[in-house]
């Protein structure tokens, strides 16, 4: 078993500084191990005693009969190296430190005890301190201390989010969650003083349950480790990387925060580019890219098909595939008849394809069928506009029908009111991915087709 | 009055192709009129007569014994040269032509005959053929064939649109209502026979109903004219143009979409410039500047300060400030004093300024009132992680209070789940812009500042 195992999947934990006080963050992250029906024992340690939410308080881990795998720590900083020190004894495996108010303050005296007490069991591993922990739901462990109906707890998927910044992670779950996007495992390592942000991709590189990494970072604690973790990663799984602090006054800004030290835009430039991490600038191109990779199937090459019902959509997303540096497919004569025959003379079947704004579910279904069926085409760009009244909800169905056929990235395009709102939720639950516009539909597909043409070339 | 006036403001109407048949386009325009509380006639003519919606039907135009300001005609093709002429005789001022089948799908004889019925009477302006024709709303005029179910309404406002590509631009509508941006004017002027985009562009510039203008085009008719125009439109309005066809397979596609020759990028990139108009990429792009340039007012340079309760989004901020060529403000010692009294030791009092994840209403509102009254800041942008319990709905009067009072531009960031969305709806409805990235907000800022800063030059 892996060291850091015991952080995701662990027997039975303990949750030192849990809380009498519905209003504490010991008493919310009980709540969450009960809510997220955590199956083993869940040990409540606070020198009060008595019960909280049903489970029998210790007032030390040391008087707890079980062997504990994970403890959570949520003391005040000065208790902290103290509560480190009798989980070492007591042999726990991992530990998750919460409580704030060390090096990120500058408080380096207490950072120092803290460092020392960590070296004494070097057994232990340690996230944290000044983090919101683990969440991986699949196992029940959810140690992020903000309540659900702030903070939506997204459902179980295959893309894993490892955070540098708290506040960005917790807002990153709550997107996840109103989207529909499956998430597998979150970790805001707050000041890394064990493990790092290298540790943790080396493991979810490893994971099984994760197909899909993204890491926000401000700065790399030990720059040649990250570097080398990150290449062997990327090989076989993709990591999309967002970095904070890539101006001056940005990274000025880290040292407030996370006091991370930055380093030069270009040299994290460079080490995206020769790691073969995936670069994301904004926070939607980090959930764009996620998505498209979590459920896309890998395109053989870079031949775009576009399909429209409305002539001007059509154009921008020609300008989109070309800007984006990807290519426009030049399909089989043979496939463009097949459409012609079956549609009125004045659709225009090149690329653009514009069924024209009376295209119904059947003209869908031809096109469709005679795309992605054709050797000249490597992914399909579908704008489907359901301002006209001649297609439906059965589309989705011909879509959906087609796209499990064939193994081609498929990226839907809509826009709109209600309607159409109501129409792309009912494709993203089909896990079709859709996007608002053609100019960000396109940089995701360069973004798959880039990163596996490298892969494989 | 101005010509183009009686698109707009029409006293009567008549519909040339009006439907007994609630499928038809003729119908729905009917409807449409009906709907939308049009106060003069709404004269339908069909040869079949009897009653349409309660309207007494007249076989022809000529027969209609009221004097008509616009008439829309919907009739097949073939015959609207006819329909064309006899509006003329009727000395209609305004002619709408929905109908499609000329030019577009190259059918150039009838595309002659038609501009010579045009001819015969100058003083008749026409818009189309091959259009959506005109919404405004305000005045009951909605000749929009989409039923509204399918291309909801958005309410009145300050933004006009105009559009070359009439999926686009409904599209573009029903996004709008979802979004709650007021909307003007709409006008899906088709093959523009008479009336152009430089005309409408020229008639926007004048109209005191609108703030902001937008067009969607794919070519341009008269080059020239509209370079002239738009340069002294852009003067004292701001214009967002967004091109179809920058690339050379977009401008390819233009020519099977609306027939018009794109011209070179080149040449477009140096128009744009050259006249003053703000150039968008996106959809999206359109959207964020023109409710930006709607709601927010003039900045005075190009100083931002940042405001955030989550370190990682502040540096997000503060690298998009900067990549966008904003400047980061410098407060006064003074007004940095004012917030550091007022907030636990803990706050990072710079830029941005960090309240941290504890930071209640009252926070935010001390720094909000400090930095919004400092003579160092021009803007700002102000980020509301609803994820922590300790700010909540109070949050949003505070923003609102201090905005009203100060005429600087404040937009804010906001990213999460349904009960984020919520908070941000809450904020849009007092017109408060407020965007998921930093990214979004900064492009947005710096386009608006731009303008201001080069107009005001």
């Amino acid at each position: 078993m892996n060291s850091l195992d015991y952080f995701f999947k662990p027997k039975n934990i303990a949750i030192i500084g849990a809380s009498h006080d519905p209003g504490k963050i010991g008493h919310v992250i009980m709540e969450n191990f009960i809510t997220s029906k955590f199956k083993g024992k869940i040990v409540p340690v606070n020198p009060k005693l008595g019960k909280i939410l049903d489970h029998k308080v210790y007032a030390s881990i040391k008087d707890v009969p079980y062997k504990i795998d994970l403890a959570v720590i949520c003391v005040p900083a000065e208790f902290v190296p103290h509560a480190v020190i009798e989980c070492g004894k007591k042999k726990v495996k991992a530990l998750i430190i919460i409580s704030a108010g060390f090096h990120e303050i500058g408080n380096e005296e207490l950072t120092k005890k803290l460092a020392e007490a960590i070296k004494k069991f070097p057994r232990m591993r340690v996230i944290g301190p000044n983090c919101l922990g683990v969440m991986h739901l699949k196992h029940g462990v959810d140690t992020l201390f903000l309540p659900s109906y702030r903070l939506e707890r997204p459902h179980n998927g295959r893309i894993s989010f490892i955070s540098q910044s708290g506040a960005l992670g917790s807002a990153i779950l709550d997107w996840a969650s109103l989207k529909g996007y499956g998430i597998s495992k979150f970790i805001s390592y707050g000041n890394a003083m064990d493990v790092d942000e290298a540790d943790l991709l080396e493991y979810l590189g490893k994971d099984k349950e994760t197909k899909v990494i993204a890491i926000y970072l401000e700065g790399v604690k030990h720059g040649r480790k990250f570097f080398e973790k990150a290449k062997i990663v990327a090989k076989h799984k993709p990591v999309i990387f967002i970095k904070g602090g890539i101006t001056e006054g940005g990274a000025k800004a880290t040292q407030s925060h996370t006091g991370a030290l930055a380093g030069s835009v270009e040299v994290y430039k460079a080490m995206v580019k020769q790691t073969g991490m995936i670069n994301a600038t904004t926070m939607e191109e980090v959930f764009d890219y996620a998505r498209v990779f979590d459920r896309e199937p890998v395109p053989k090459g870079d031949r775009v098909q576009i399909i429209t019902n409305g002539g001007g959509y059509g154009v921008l997303a020609t300008d989109a595939v070309l800007q984006h540096g990807l290519k426009l497919a030049e399909m089989t004569e043979e496939k463009k008849e097949e459409i012609k025959k079956n549609c009125p003379p004045y659709a225009v079947i090149k690329n653009p394809i514009d069924l024209t704004g009376d295209a119904d579910n059947k003209r869908y279904k031809i096109a469709l069928e005679a795309v992605i069926s054709d050797p000249n085409v490597d992914s399909l760009i579908v704008i489907l506009l359901f301002q006209v009244p001649t297609i439906d909800s059965e589309v989705i169905e011909v879509v959906q029908e087609i796209r499990v056929k064939h193994a081609k990235p498929m990226l839907v395009v809509s826009a709109g009111g209600e309607y159409s709102e109501m129409h792309k939720k009912a494709l993203e639950k089909e896990e079709i991915n859709t996007f608002s516009s053609a100019f960000n539909a396109a940089k995701s597909l360069k973004a798959l087709t880039e990163y596996y043409l490298r892969r494989n070339r």
